[in-house]
Formats: C-alpha cells, structure tokens, sequence
C-alpha cells in the first residue's frame, strides 16, 4: 500500500522519468510517515488499438488506478485535498505534456494485507515509524 | 469512470473488434446522461501461460473487471438489471463467439477521483450535461 | 471470483511454477466449498523499469492483488487467519526464493458478478455445490 497502477501509451515515459514519477508518489506518502516500501508504482504501456477513451482509441491519454490500505480517512476536506495534492502532483509527468489525465482510488481493507509474510504494523505505532527509518518489514 | 479492463487471450479481438466492444460500453454508459469520455476500456492480452482457470492454463477465457466511479445505487432491483444488461452486451464479444466470460464490477469512492484536475462535477448537474455534450472536461 | 494478479519480474516462473501456483490458490477455495472455475488467476510480467517499490527499480519484488468476491466475512480473527493461510501458501513461491512478496486483498460486491451470462448461486447453496461439482455453470 498504496498500489498505483500508470496504463500510458507507448513510448511516454523514459526510465528516468518513470523513476522520478515513482519517486514524486513516494514522497506524498512519506511525509505521512509511511515507510517508503509500501509505495509500489507499476507502469503499464497499452497501445492505442486497446486503449479507448469512449468509442476512440487514444494515444495520449494516462489512466491510473491507486489503491489506499493503509490510511483511510473518512473526513471529506482531507478526502478532496487528497485528489487535488495527486492532480498538483501528477501535472507536470501528464498534464503539463500534453496528456489527458484521470485517475481514481480505491480504497480495501487494511486487515487484508501482508508485506514478506507479515502483517503490516498499526499506523502510526512504534514498529511503523521502525520500518519507516529502516525501509524495511522485520517482526514486531 | 467507470474503468473496463478486458483480459482476453492473444488474438481475440481485431482493432476494429475492440472498438466496437469499447463503442458498446460506452453506449451503455451515455444512456444515462454520462459523458462519453468517462468511459475507458483498456485490452490486456494475457497468454494461456499466464491465464489460469482453476488450475487450468485458459485459450478461451475473458475476464472482465469493471470499475464504478460516478453512479452507485443501493436498489437490489437495479443492480441486479445491470449485471444483466452488461452480460447481454457482452454475448456477442464473448459467449456468442465460444469465448468462456467473467465480469465484476467494483465500487470505488466518488470524491477520490480526478479528471485532467478537476474534481468531476455531480450526478445529474448541469456541468455534467455540459461535460457529456462537449465530451471534455472544462471548469464549472 | 476470486481473482489474483500477480505482478512478477520477467523470467521469474516457467509455465509449470505458474501452473503450480495456480494449483495452490485454487486448492485454497476449493476446500471452502467453491467452484474450481471460480478462481482464475492472471501472471503479468513487469520489467524493473516500469516496476517501482519506493522510489527504486524492482528486480525481486513480487505484488499481488487479489480480489474476492463470493465469500466475505466480518470476523477479524476469520480475516486474520486468511491473510496468515495466504502469506504460508505464497512464501515457497516468493520468500522461500528470495523474491520479496507484498499482497492485498479488495472485497466487491457479491451481486454485481456474473459467469457466462448467470448471476453465480447463493453461497452454500444446492447450485453452487453442483457448480462445484461439475467444474462449470449451467442454469439453476
């Protein structure tokens, strides 16, 4: 947790700027004090032949699908100050481009979940702030 | 929203054979006042190897995921009637042609979700009406 | 239902090991009674470019989504177990190799679910037994 999914054209992203997008997701949920682990970013090349926006193929549209488990908060000014942090975040790798931008979050449950085996430490908890400094899971 | 991902053997689906499956979706979509470019259907093919029915690798499989953004309803009665309606729309692209199919829909939370950075406009508002006759999103 | 991605760096199962994982999940629903067909299984290849945990490149991290469907329960110690039971079956196929393995699992709606163009049987029910039975749907 989180789980972002990128689906983008062909040829969009370099390496290097893949690595930077990832690095700019890492750093939204560090500053939540999440280990930076739990953020793992996977890129996705659909070609245009299967990839609609409607009834059109599309070669410049980013679609992304992000999935919280960790943190949920049902306070609905942090909900949408969350949308419109990602949307600052994401505009210069999509928007700023020239690229069509959507993307939603999920949210599942955190009971769910386990990390190398382990299920991962209560938020804002000891061990947390533990796996956090060392950037990694160990038994708590 | 909603988001369709096809999962599909290699070779199932023509260019034109994927547009007109995308075209069906969003038809479905834009009966109910949506805007056509809400709707993203994204074809992922997945080789026998890699596509497991049981404990079976699958030639002829198509697994469906769908995911709701912008309309819920809580009516047993309506839900129930969507399932169907989409497994009607799906027959022709699937079982009709020998293909084995399985779909879900998921529910995703309406105010985690961002169009070219805006928060899509509500249900049945005028911005949305506006939305679905340009076809693009534009501030309200 | 259920449905598993797993997210894996090229190379890292032949045909056989997929199969072979495919088996071990199935064989864990089968003994709750479902369906075999019931669980399907998808493998993705995702190259260390495009796959991130944190802000680094991944060449031995294996993600799991898994989504479930027909069965949900409320009990925490019910839901514990099953994170538990999932992580011993994945480890031979991830950490006992090495491979670093994070999963989760979502919870949709049971009655937004169809196969082959039939709402699937109440769990637990005369049908579902014969689904099981006979490994495939048929009217009920």
């Amino acid at each position: 947790m989180p789980l972002w999914h990128v689906y983008h054209p062909p040829g969009t992203y370099t390496p290097q700027q893949k690595q930077q997008l990832a690095a700019d997701i890492t750093g939204f949920y560090t500053r939540f004090g999440l280990p930076k682990f739990y953020v793992v970013t996977l890129f996705h090349e659909v070609d245009a032949s299967s990839f609609y926006v409607g009834d059109e193929p599309s070669r410049n549209a980013v679609r992304i699908v992000v999935e919280h488990i960790a943190r949920h908060t049902d306070e609905p000014v942090l909900r949408k100050r969350t949308g419109e942090v990602l949307a600052e975040l994401l505009a210069p790798h999509t928007k700023d481009r020239g690229l069509y931008c959507e993307f939603h979050i999920d949210e599942t449950p955190r009971d769910l979940w386990m990390i190398d085996g382990i299920a991962p430490p209560p938020s804002h908890s000891e061990a947390e702030r533990r796996w956090a400094e060392e950037n990694r899971p160990t038994p708590y």
